[in-house]
């Protein structure tokens, strides 16, 4: 392995903002500060898109205090983009590099990041630009190959598990039918999420829409219908990706002018019309007079002071060891294994090709999956829990006996 | 003053749940164990409709540690109720009284709750039955009058203000406009709130839509314009409640179908449809491409684990007040007056009349709204601050010198 160069470096954060991509850059910002070296880090404003305008800030000079206030900010503080370079458009970014003399890359996102990471690095060989990229993980739908995890799932989950106690107990106090849309285009994990709060036996969410399964309306309404006989109420947490048996999704068909983003990928989010066609079908084919739908949006991925301890912690180690990688390894990505359960949980770090994970996505395993498709599995609570972190204990008077 | 008799109690709490609704309840159960003319304490399972068909559970045999998880827990623990009760209704519930020797009568609730407990109030002392009839106020709307804040406004302006930071920072991040639709039908202190964890200058919301400040489409689109010229990006609150200069609410006017309540309100939460109709007058009006926007909906009363400490403990005092009250008293209604603010700041409690509060409500004074009607003042800074609690300090690097 050839010697670390004696370089620049840069660092950028692509893609949907989470709760803890900010652990991430602070992670690699106290790792670069400890390795000669890195000289100057430079951190890329809008990600690709600072860095073939050179919009670049100082990261060398940002205070520790400061520094502990970024990592528990939401967003990406260095502000973010959604554009997919092509070859031309990471040729300028590497002729930038080449004119900084940066030689480290770190960019932290989902897999169209670790693919960004991957072009240039290929270019850089190709080149024989002696430059080292790394590919640090974030996403709050928790999709990428080969980690456990994905740091910004646990604080996402986080969200949504405190959402839907809270909406729960709702439901309890004014009973009716709740249906709660989330994020999620592909994989169910942080609809799944919904679920990980659940204290009694009749707690909601009574029924868990995934992408992984497709349902028909009628198997819908019918699911609804028979928890809403036996509870007087019913409480649904339905993925913005759920599709129907054709495997269209149901917000696909309803979204008129449906916008892409440069990813080829539909603008669900930001909409409500997937939740109020829902609570318009169980309005007036089961005639429940209380409906009530909530589309939650951005503020499961970005909601100030509210973070899962377990993903910060980890998002600050992966950003940290992405650094350490870089003095001996030309490219990769960050993965964690798992390395126990319950009490016991705990991952350690490892590095792993970024062919593995770029332009790659995970959904659930099926053993997360009950065998109806409406809700998820003890399986799924042993694997997310520790994620998200200790949940609050709620609890419920008006279902104590009656005197 | 007749001396308190020994009887039994009942409370129930009513209306929209809230996330300190459960700590007056738990106000109420501890100072009611202190006093021997309390016998049982009833707990009504959703407010008077709970009353008419006696379902009630023993609040005296809950353990210390419960009645902490119960102050902690949102949403109504003992479940609620919308039933607007007529001079019959309050009949029946006045003839279970007598059957059990109910003789107090605590309600948690809003104005329509203060109102019910005065017709009982009203109906006990002309059939001479010896009664105490005390209202707990509670509402996230913060539209209640003589108290100088609601309990539960405190709580869910913390999470509107914490959702806007957090908003806030993500539309930095990927630049767009972004509309946050925000409880309250009539009173603008929650969407209010939402302004409260600005930091920078050019921290949004930057337009903030109040009922009290009708706004005509035109009008609205050109402040939209103005601020995204400025700052290529735009972040706004509008009130649910907002309305046209002909005074008719937005939704109202484009809800079809729209649900009334036994109250005659109309039913706004629950449907992204303003929230959808906004974004799509920005993006072919204005021509922007990136709207989104979000309806809060229910995640902003009912959230699990978010409770401004100020607000829950405030809520506590205001239910163990209210049992205080009802040794020396007929009727009333709790509520607080500020005896400083900022550093200083604090509240007295004091017993108001039920008539006082009974079927009013307030709305924001013109101080704490701008001259334009788009925004908030300094002034409902310093009011509202204090009551949501220290909000967390976000940092945001984009914005550093470049280099």
């Amino acid at each position: 392995m050839a010697q670390a160069p004696k370089a620049n470096a840069i660092i950028g954060q692509s893609g949907g903002p989470t709760g803890v991509i900010n652990a991430s850059l602070v992670g690699v910002i106290e790792e670069a500060r400890k390795h000669p070296e890195i000289q100057t880090l430079y951190g890329s404003v809008h990600a690709v898109a600072g860095m073939v305008k050179e919009e670049f800030v100082d990261l060398g000079k940002i205070s520790a205090d400061t520094l502990e206030i970024v990592a528990a900010s939401p967003s990406s503080a260095l502000g973010s983009s959604r554009d997919k370079p092509d070859a031309e458009y990471c040729k300028k970014i590497l002729d930038v590099f080449k004119k900084r003399n940066i030689r480290y890359f770190f960019y932290i996102g989902g897999n169209d990041s670790a693919n960004t990471a991957y072009i240039i690095n290929k270019m850089a060989v190709e080149a024989g630009y002696d430059m080292r990229a790394f590919h640090v993980p974030k996403t709050v739908d928790n999709d990428l190959l080969v980690t456990d995890h994905c740091p910004g799932f646990g604080t996402a989950g986080r969200f949504v598990s405190c959402a839907l106690m809270g909406d729960d107990l709702d439901n309890r106090a004014l009973a009716g039918v709740k249906i709660d849309v989330i994020m999620g285009r592909h994989a169910g994990f942080l609809t799944a999420a919904s679920a990980l709060g659940r204290q009694r036996d009749d707690d909601g969410p009574h029924l868990v829409y995934l992408p992984e399964r497709p349902v028909s309306m009628d198997k819908f309404l019918s699911d609804v219908e028979g928890v809403y006989k036996k509870l007087g109420r019913c409480v649904i947490a339905v993925s913005e990706g759920m599709a129907d048996v054709d495997h269209k999704t149901w917000a696909e068909k309803l979204v008129e002018n449906a916008e892409r983003d440069a990813h080829g990928n539909v603008q669900l989010s930001g909409t409500g019309a997937l939740a109020d066609f829902l609570a318009g079908q169980i309005k007036s084919k089961l005639k429940v007079k209380r409906v009530r739908a909530d589309t939650f949006g951005y503020l499961q991925r970005s909601f100030a002071g509210l973070q899962s301890e377990v993903d910060v912690d980890e998002a600050r180690r992966c950003g940290r060891e992405a650094v350490k990688y870089s003095m001996t390894d030309i490219s990769g990505s960050v993965a964690m294994k798992r390395t126990g359960n319950g009490k016991n949980y705990g991952v350690e770090l490892f590095r792993t090709e970024l062919a593995n994970v770029a332009e790659k996505t995970k959904s659930m395993p099926d053993e997360y999956i009950n065998a109806e498709g409406n809700d998820i599995t003890d399986a799924f609570i042993e694997y997310a829990l520790p994620l998200v972190g200790k949940l609050p204990k709620t609890e419920y008077l008006g279902n104590y006996p009656k005197v």
